[in-house]
């Protein structure tokens, strides 16, 4: 006997035969001898539609009304699944963000959680219900509802797990594991059977749109297992573990290939080579909430420079205001933005012992007839920023070139 | 300067432009110089479709669950109308019943609230916030979200109206006032100026479909003034006051004429006459939270009776399922349903003061061919249960009878 958390997304819970399908297999898990905690999100195309509704009021609602309209559509999900769970003969509770007590700080749209209270949860439990909690939502200091930003139900998944000591966290997705590319644009991509937190946290901060990063954050820093696997068809999805626990760890250099279509480019032209202007910039842009990805700055000519950043499409119009509100300040001529961009990244905690993987993968995407606008490093993935036109067939140049829909020992030999 | 409440339901507030419209008439009394606290209901239609949802995983969903569901109505108006007030230039602050501490006690679908905690609210409007508050909604002892059944945004106005100590609680809806009947089956019906609160218990809870009972007696109970009046067009409305505010007490006889439709008949067959038979019916029905409205015992004949009472529509099967299974107990024969009944009601407080009453209605039914089934009387009230097919004519008749479409002098003439 376990305690579970299983964790439904949008898809897999938009409409009433797939909610019933959720119940039934929480029953399931339910029926083996487990307690279940469920988190789930909004039925699918809900949130867009609330969204739509907001905009015919005004195109720029407050954010902390934007948070009391989208928690509604979690709120209906568990009201709906808990129906389900006690038409089939189970006692079962719905709790919402604030009936559980998911501290978030007051941050609106992209609130951050602090701290969540085991009590409601663990007495539900011991009473013996199914618990099905709200994702995506919390509460702050003042009792304000906040939601945690798009695919923040993941983290409400891992977080209940951490807070109740839960054994395994499974997040139940329309794909049915982790794939060394997204396999919608790459027909040769494989399911992995395996991720370490670290190559998960880049495939999720890259798009792979399989996990939320900070979900993938708190697994790895709480050392909680989490399991990706289908709603819908009953196979063994991928584990997201501790590094110790990769087997091929010697054998296997890149993870997996990723695109990320959802992000834009901001380029400041003609900044000064001076102390501070970095720090200005990014900390101004941090002011406004405004999330940036990659950071590229060149050397400078005559003591000027350009510097280029990424941030979501979202926010593209908020750092191109933010921006030019301190263009004088910082002394930069102009400021450019531009949506048509695609990032390909190369992930894997092998490539820290192996040259030349950065080398290989520009040779692909010159092979492919991709040019390159930005680049970027860390320890376990490479970068870069391609026209988004180009982006498909560079992913698939890339997945080609380090054989990744191949067995791993073949992959070995490759690189 | 001025304390007002104004209550939206659901029609006026039925999409983003009616949204609007509330948010420009609720700004108007605000730079009239009154702080404002507004409540509404949820979108027009928008309860009945989560119903169907609900209806969708399960025939008879948890009440608990159904609260929980339907809350989100009300929680996407707030803060529509929050968006659309902030988008005015306005600062506002949208309130679950959760946040402004709306408390009831837990009988889920048909809460009854207990108190609510003003502080909130007085905090919003001291910084100089438009409060909006969602209707309908509360939450007991366990933090457990409740509603307060259909039209309980009224109830919500009044109670917060009292809690704040308001000035004004201001009924907006889609009818400009209260009629002498339903304008829309005789067109004679005329608008009344003021009724006092016991008219206008009578009248509502005869489903005058204006206002929720409950928030009338919270108005009569706390000596809170009420006004009825259009959402569409700036026009004076209907005061819901004192007796002793009314000018025209000594003329006028009856008040007004109602038809309702939302009953259903249930009778007992062949009731034993002892003593403890009704209580012990009664009891068990409300141990099941049914409502019953009219009953009515004939003389026995034989140490027999038949006993028939009304009950909602939603309310028949679980009171007929009730009645079945305590009918050994009681030593009755049978129990009957019909859903197909209407009642019609005439009242005026002037009526404790003049004989009569009762003949002339009967008479007028009568002379227009309606069969009376049941009839029940009060202090201020005449109702009779006739043939759902015959309702409308009959309420024509009953108008038509005490002259209500004419002005008030004229009416004392003929009484």
């Amino acid at each position: 006997m376990g305690l579970i958390v299983q964790k439904y997304g949008g898809t897999s819970v938009k409409d009433a035969e797939r909610i019933k399908a959720v119940a039934r297999r929480v029953l399931r898990t339910r029926n083996a001898g487990n307690q279940v905690v469920v988190v789930v999100s909004a039925r699918g195309g809900m949130t867009d539609e609330l969204i739509t509704l907001a905009q015919e009021i005004t195109p720029r609602p407050p954010e902390r009304e934007m948070d009391m309209l989208l928690a509604t559509g979690e709120q209906q999900t568990i009201a709906l699944l808990a129906m389900a769970l006690e038409s089939m003969g189970t006692t079962a509770v719905s709790l919402t963000g604030v009936q559980v007590g998911i501290l978030t700080d007051n941050v609106h749209g992209k609130a951050r959680i602090r701290g969540i209270k085991p009590d409601r949860i663990r007495q539900e439990l011991d009473e013996g219900r199914i618990v099905i909690v709200a994702g995506f939502q919390g509460v702050d200091d003042h009792d304000n509802i906040t939601t945690l930003g798009r695919g923040g139900s993941d983290t409400t998944a891992v977080a209940v797990a951490v807070a109740i000591e839960a054994d395994m966290c499974e997040i139940y997705t329309d794909v049915d594991g982790v794939y060394t590319a997204d396999p919608r644009i790459v027909a040769t991509a494989r399911k992995l059977g395996r991720i370490s937190h670290d190559e998960m946290l880049e495939m999720a901060s890259l798009g792979a749109g399989v996990l939320q990063s900070r979900s993938v954050e708190f697994a790895k820093k709480y050392g909680m297992p989490l399991c990706v696997r289908s709603s819908f068809e009953d196979l063994p999805g991928t584990v997201v573990c501790e590094e110790s626990e990769m087997e091929d760890m010697e054998g296997v250099t890149i993870r997996g290939a990723a695109i990320n279509k959802s992000e834009a480019k901001v380029t400041i032209i003609g900044v000064p080579d001076r102390p501070g202007v970095a720090a200005k910039l990014f900390s101004t842009l941090a002011e406004h909430h405004i999330n940036v990805d990659m950071i590229v700055q060149n050397v400078s000519h005559e003591q000027h420079t350009d510097m280029s950043f990424t941030v979501g499409h979202a926010d593209l119009d908020k750092a191109l205001e933010v921006c030019r509100s301190i263009l004088d300040d910082i002394g930069a001529e102009s400021v450019e933005g531009d949506h048509s961009i695609a990032k390909i990244s190369v992930v894997g905690v092998g490539m820290r012992s192996h040259f030349g993987i950065a080398a290989a993968m520009f040779q692909a995407l010159a092979d492919a007839g991709v040019n390159i606008q930005m680049i970027s490093t860390s320890e376990i993935k490479i970068s870069a920023i391609v026209p988004a036109d180009d982006g498909d067939k560079a992913l698939q140049a890339v997945h080609d070139a380090f054989n990744l829909g191949e067995c791993p020992d073949i992959v070995e030999e490759m690189t």
